[in-house]
């Protein structure tokens, strides 16, 4: 499979690496907006600097993997359809809800097939949760706790562009919620504050928040945000079950524990997102590979993209009212006037 | 200090214990509506039965300790308050919070020397959870996290009289969020299910629940509560500050960890209050030794128990409406009708 | 039944509460050779101060707990065997294995019915490890480690009059061993250093020390001992089987975790043997209740109690020699000697 | 940095992927005895096969890496270095001790910067155990204790030329020792068994031993291997000091707990060797190329690889003889026979 890159950023690069490295794929060509860093990408992997426009339009090319800016995500995805790629691209499908539904009537029933990259489905522990919970092990799961903490806060005028909490950080969580729950809830209740950092607060964002989700079936689902974790990126699911609780617990360092008088310690959990998921995005692309040769349905796709999108629309509505929100509130109008 | 056991229930039996084997307080009197209980506690421990009048009215006596039904509690600490003896109170005040606003204005100034059982405030965990936060360990606390499951639902004939799920089981935790956050919220958002058992959803119960606490000062607090976990009582308090996360773990009922082809097991968390909590009963009933000689404050007091009810009302109508409940509405609309 | 307390020092104090807080046994007299060691328990307790021959002497009570220095215990235990009483006699035996094998001798088949105070086979964790064990959880046994290290050394002066860290520490784990393998070594081999303070070595004891046993049957058991654990009492013990490995780990002071940005810690283990085995104390003192109450079989005899002491002889020559030594020789020279 | 491999077996593959991973070192040609495994791995990496002498013959390859079967190394490592080529060599140097003392004279000075392929000191849990240690981090080092046991025992075939447990197994626990230590033992004594399969022991070596190292400072170390672990690989690594202990744990395949009503359930320890030690595997190739470019000390080298043949050497005797051996006359033995 011969693959074209478009984004030669921090996520493309690890992006690149998994692609390069896989026995049945291989990166062709890369593409960016700022052209030094497609070359310097292209020099390390021996590929062609080519505009996403090029990439997309060169038959030879079977597969692109987007990892543009989120506000380009929707016109490449379409645009990567129509040519006939096979698509895997980054989250968030966009911070327009309105456009993601578009992007998801433009695609018609290809939506199915483009992949959009929730690489924490793809991490061996949380995978491993997953299966205990398909295979029954804990029974019929009744209540999903998700801690997600970053380990530091991002710039302000990062935040300013970013979409927001929900869409930008929390959207992780709400794809694992569906993931793990195997449905979408019906109701969003969300309380957000900015107690790390007034200065996101005055950007109009919150730092951390709690999100509550409600079941058709009665199942309740809650996750905590927080920008900033000091001991280091904290990722943990757990389930309580009919039959019992299944954890993902953080990884750590190393297993190194030291007993002193002063306690007894071990090491951090993994940094952040690169030290912690960089098996996950290799299994990413794997799974990816296997779905495009049509050995496995698309793990994750179109409709689960804007399906999370729609959760973080929900949640943002929330806290800001401080009112639940229904998902079909969110969904009906986001349809409507994607009509108009 | 000459103690009388007003209630010789299971936790009167436990109660009992702590009193007799503390080498400051000896348990004189016993009483109990089924005299037989009473009888069998009396002989075990060599004191006598009388009624709670009797014990009360006995000025040999220095302190009630109170385990009757939930719905004498009011009467019998505005008896013994009047009545000159040092009084600890199990948990609830009462299921009314107007019964509880009107008996805080009965008892006056007393209120503050009146000790409410909520005992898990003398967990060694729990405490050393505490302990590290007033020592700034993690710095500012942002984010409070309790989980709380027990073992079995009672029986749903139980449910009915318990004043439900938030004034009966998660009232506990309530208090927990008081002692750790240090003050109250100023909204309580409660999302409700009856997932474990539909006879409880019918007898107008939830079995499974989150609760959404928001504080002035923009920090946030979520307790999850069910009726169920099939692995044991599964009591964790976990908080994140600016400085590093908290968290304060189950018991297991031994430290065997077994590796076998199947896995790596260790035990299971001990199984129930009685087992989790016996050191908690006893350092509890220490503490309230300590605080009747003036030794010290009086730990948890009357002011605290309805606080905590409060937010178990608000929790209940904020479950049941779907919708966040403002705590000065709650508290309002309590004095309010206690003056009428 | 009715029991008298030799020797109200340290560990007497600890036994006096296991035996009045049993419901079914009271401690009635106390003797010390420091009479106001013994009167200070008495008051405490409400007993009688009486000398050790008198208690002994005395028909009307059942048994006698000896607490006194180890170089009374076998006088004592063979008078109290005598004079008909039930006898728990803290450990060890002697330091003289010649004078034990004679205490043995002397009280004739009594020596099944005298308990040894081996009180870590009553630990709940070395206990559920053992019942693990004999349910064949980890099939057959083949390699035991025994991690024991104190806290801190004793003074040297205790050193020098201890028997020797293999009579005086390593006992404890000899009879662990025993309790574990179910059977006896038929060899020792011991290395043994004064890393933690030379004034040990100078005073002709190890403060470290690793023992090997074989075992008939080919098994293989390792000790590890050291006077020094700056972070607490360690007490760990593992077992590999054919059928996986179990441990029993250390208890902590509490379940508090911290993570911050140097790390993961967590509370220490129990400082020394009286937080840690406090239970295993209590648990020792009812055993001996209900085998005395012909319930069962006596937990742990004066024939363990000189089998531990005979590895102990065992490992101190190795240890000295730097060579193997058979157990058989070491019990043929005692029991040669002891026939003379 | 051309490269040349010589063998494809098992362990050649593994270094394969780390030689062509690496971004300054490349894979240019491989041999092995069986032309198909070479073959098979030529075409998967693009490089060529050639016989080994070839390889060593070529001056446009920079480096071997030595994975050919045991009895080859002594004679490649002194070829490859009289050509001039940087080595990194599997463990063992050798079986025979004499052999491998010969290898050291031969290849005189440069013994210092040949390689070998003790790669459990590039594991990131060790490596971070003696950087703690280095730092002093638990004080002065005082008994050091090892765990490694493997899933399950080897073909009886294989185990008859394998030059027995302690030269093929447990050679890598005394390189270990060797470098948490930072020096030599002067004794070693060995006990050992075959509790796991009869048939090992009839073909006259063993399934489980324990070895107890001593040194000239006092200190003590002590390795427990056994051939079986059903519940995987068992790779624990333990130092006791001044100020505390430091353990190095296993690794899981994952985080996941589990708590049903049967107990708390982990996933367990990686499977195996290529499972457990990946990341040591490229870390070791890392540090061969680093030390190969000057940039640091070649981290282990021919001397460290006879100092831990030579204590199999010793262990092996002594657990056949049962008297510890000292390890000064192991070494003379051996270099009298090779002066001879």
């Amino acid at each position: 499979m011969r693959v074209g890159l478009l984004g030669a950023g921090r996520i493309g690069k690890v992006h690149a690496q998994a692609i390069s490295s896989h026995p049945e794929s291989a990166l062709v060509a890369v593409s960016d907006a700022f052209e030094k860093n497609a070359q310097a990408l292209a020099e390390g992997y021996g590929c062609q600097v080519r505009s996403s426009d090029e990439i997309i339009a060169d038959s030879s090319i079977d597969a692109v993997l987007i990892a543009t800016p989120t506000d380009t995500h929707s016109d490449l995805i379409e645009a990567a359809a129509r040519s006939g790629k096979a698509v895997l691209c980054e989250k968030p499908v966009d911070l327009s809800l309105e456009r993601a539904h578009a992007c998801l009537a433009n695609v018609g029933e290809k939506a199915a097939s483009i992949m959009i990259g929730f690489n924490r489905r793809f991490d061996p522990s949380f995978g491993a949760l997953k299966t205990a919970i398909d295979a029954g092990e804990i029974g019929k799961t009744e209540l999903l706790s998700i801690t997600s903490f970053d380990p530091a806060p991002p710039p302000v005028e990062y935040i300013k562009v970013s979409g927001g909490l929900f869409r930008d950080m929390m959207i992780h969580d709400f794809d694992m919620a569906n993931f793990i729950m195997g449905q979408a809830p019906v109701s969003v209740s969300a309380t957000g504050s900015s107690v790390v950092d007034p200065a996101i607060g005055a950007a109009g964002d919150f730092d951390t928040a709690v999100v509550t989700l409600s079941y058709a079936d009665g199942r309740i689902a809650v996750i905590k945000n927080s920008r900033r974790a000091v001991y280091g990126y904290d990722q943990r699911v757990e389930v309580l079950g009919s039959g019992g609780l299944l954890q993902a617990q953080n990884m750590l360092e190393n297993t190194v524990v030291k007993s002193t008088a002063e306690g007894v310690c071990s090491a951090k959990p993994t940094y952040f997102f690169l030290e912690r998921y960089m098996p996950a995005y290799k299994a990413e692309w794997t799974a990816f590979v296997e779905a495009v040769q049509g050995k496995s349905k698309m793990p994750v796709n179109l409709y689960d993209g804007v399906a999370a999108l729609a959760m973080a629309e929900a949640a943002t509505r929330s806290a800001h009212s401080g009112q639940p929100v229904k998902m079909v509130d969110v969904l009906e109008e986001s349809e409507r006037r994607e009509a108009v």
